[in-house]
């Protein structure tokens, strides 16, 4: 759906690192096919392809991907429309401070008034336009000199997701959505994951963030002046990458610039009532496929609501559970409720949903056995 | 270890029908691939050739295989030492009666006084030693002109196998574990199990028939008269066999002939105290594999005790379960205990020990969809 205001913002640049394993989606998601080269919903398009043209309305042709250079060659065939610029390609994982930055920095050169977005490409997004609206909110803040992120409405009160504690209305025009934030806080406990969602002042801190490209880079520089430094060099001599990206500190844009711009008054958040999954593990997947997909694809007769990825015909008997292919082979599972089957050519892996999240150890166990051909 | 009355036995034959597609291990068996030609228990020999090599002691050349023509091929290509005669195609299944009255035809017309004994070609037994030497008290036994069972001694009040309700000794020579029989009963219910293994009177029919070729041809010419006289005029004339075998009552043995003579006074059991599985389904299965499979196989530093058949890698943090694979995928499954993984090209089965006898629904749906490629 294309609304009225969805036309390109003036100035404003999509940055999208695209990295990580996702090892909890072993091994549908692996180091050499990471989760954003991959359609994971059945939507066809994959995570990284759907993200850009969730940002295009907002961005035009102003997108740029970060990814390693293992991927640079899968993301420009995925993204013919992108440019020689479009894509920067790491010599290696430096952390999201270096990938951001780099592309601020870049960018900075191109327009020192630019404001960046920063979404990850391997997260599913469900009302795009109230995103693409809330969005437009937080390019407004920015402009004030802010770093901004969308914060999401939890909707269950989750432990594997940091928090934002957001405080009072900033009162920007173009903004109804932006408030102050009081801090970001770590992963919480049970309990305290409960009073925050109670509470109703707790956001989800999804890793969004919107700033004008010069600040971002001028409150590194106060935080980590070298790391700035170095960054705005590279954008300057793409010749002293090679040389240069190896001893680049390696540190999160959350604890480098986020987390201590907060404790300074200087980070705002736009409330994001969009529906946001980061598709952390197969818990995760479970809840993004659609249901009733085995009797859609199988002819299936006896109600399972299996959930199933990929085409592959399955017989089932049991409920909750998630079946993911990319083999085609029969699946047939019995008696057991909530499992997860997800079944590659080289690899299968048999757990249930509660377990989702121990799904990295297997990866970790791998790699001990010296399997990286797996991983 | 061969004892010193391993010698074979005069005018003794052994007959093993080698048929069945055994649907509740499927995707592992199937019709086209019936377990009784495969390696199940990663002994090194297929469960045909292990029941070859556990009658030659016994029956040395005289061997006969009865066999669908479909399995010809294969049988022969496993036996190589068995000769022209010493393989039956039967071109259609008739069930047991016909299966076995014809080889018992066949020897008749070669030796009127050979003993044959009947035996599964897909079951798992033991103590070989106590086996033989209790098939020699079955010979004895069925010189005396009696239908002689194998009675064995159930181990857990089974739901799932028929019993035989033993009475006195009968006293022949050679034979001091042979007993008349009362009955045959039907599968019981748990209640009646329960009381059958606590009695010590029944015993569980192995389906393993000693008797003499001519007393079954008898027998059966006095309780189905057409099915004998077609049986010996196939071994008389065998290009008979295309016109006659498709006309022949379809009728299991147990019925045709072992309950009607049991309640003639005719049948004698012979108490077989070795161990005995008929590999009936996956529950069974993984109490035939070694334990500690996975750490020999994968490195694994756990001490899950998952039992593993074939050449796979696994890793599991689980207990009581099962992974079969015909295709050195590795195999990663955590935090299902009793969980049943069987693992081939074509198709894969996730289900548990407490369901594995529910597998043959899976074959049943598979055939109402037309999918018989895959049974």
């Amino acid at each position: 759906m294309v609304s009225a205001t969805d036309t390109p913002v003036e100035g404003f640049w999509a940055v999208i690192p695209a990295g990580g394993a996702g090892t909890r989606l072993w091994p549908l998601s692996r180091a050499g096919e990471p989760k954003f080269l991959r359609d994971l919903t059945g939507s066809g398009s994959s995570m990284l392809q759907a993200t850009v043209a969730r940002l295009s309305p907002l961005a035009g042709d102003n997108v740029v991907v970060v990814t390693g250079t293992r991927h640079e060659k899968a993301v420009r065939e995925q993204l013919p429309q992108l440019g020689e610029q479009g894509v920067l390609a790491e010599p290696a994982p430096r952390d999201s401070m270096a990938a951001i930055g780099w592309a601020a920095a870049v960018i900075e050169a191109r327009d020192p008034e630019a404001v960046i977005g920063s979404f990850a490409a391997d997260h599913v997004i469900g009302d795009e336009q109230v995103f693409r609206d809330r969005v437009r909110e937080a390019v407004a803040v920015a402009r004030e000199g802010y770093v901004v992120t969308l914060g999401i409405e939890p909707t269950f009160p989750s432990t594997g997701f940091g928090y934002i504690h957001t405080g009072e209305a900033l009162g920007v025009e173009g903004a109804p959505h932006g408030r102050a934030v009081r801090s970001f806080v770590e992963k919480p406990d049970a309990d305290t994951a409960a009073r925050y969602l109670e509470s109703g002042e707790y956001r989800w801190n999804a890793g969004m963030f919107v700033v004008k490209a010069k600040v971002l880079l001028d409150l590194l520089a106060q935080y980590h002046p070298q790391l700035a430094a170095d960054l705005r060099s590279i954008a300057a001599n793409p010749e002293s990458l090679a040389s240069t990206w190896e001893g680049l500190t390696k540190i999160a844009i959350d604890h480098a610039v986020a987390e201590p711009a907060a404790a300074d008054g200087k980070v705002a958040v736009v409330l994001g009532d969009f529906p946001w999954d980061d598709v952390g593990d197969f818990g995760s997947l479970h809840g993004l496929l659609p249901a009733g997909e085995v009797a859609s694809k199988s002819g299936q007769e006896n109600g399972s609501d299996l959930r199933v990825l990929g085409d592959v015909d399955v017989i089932a008997d049991n409920s909750g559970g998630l079946v993911a292919s990319t083999t085609g082979r029969l699946v047939a599972v019995l008696g057991l409720d909530d499992v997860v089957v997800v079944d590659t050519p080289d690899a299968l892996l048999v757990t249930t949903r509660e377990h989702a999240q121990e799904v990295k150890n297997v990866v970790d166990r791998l790699k001990e056995r010296g399997r990286t051909d797996l991983t």
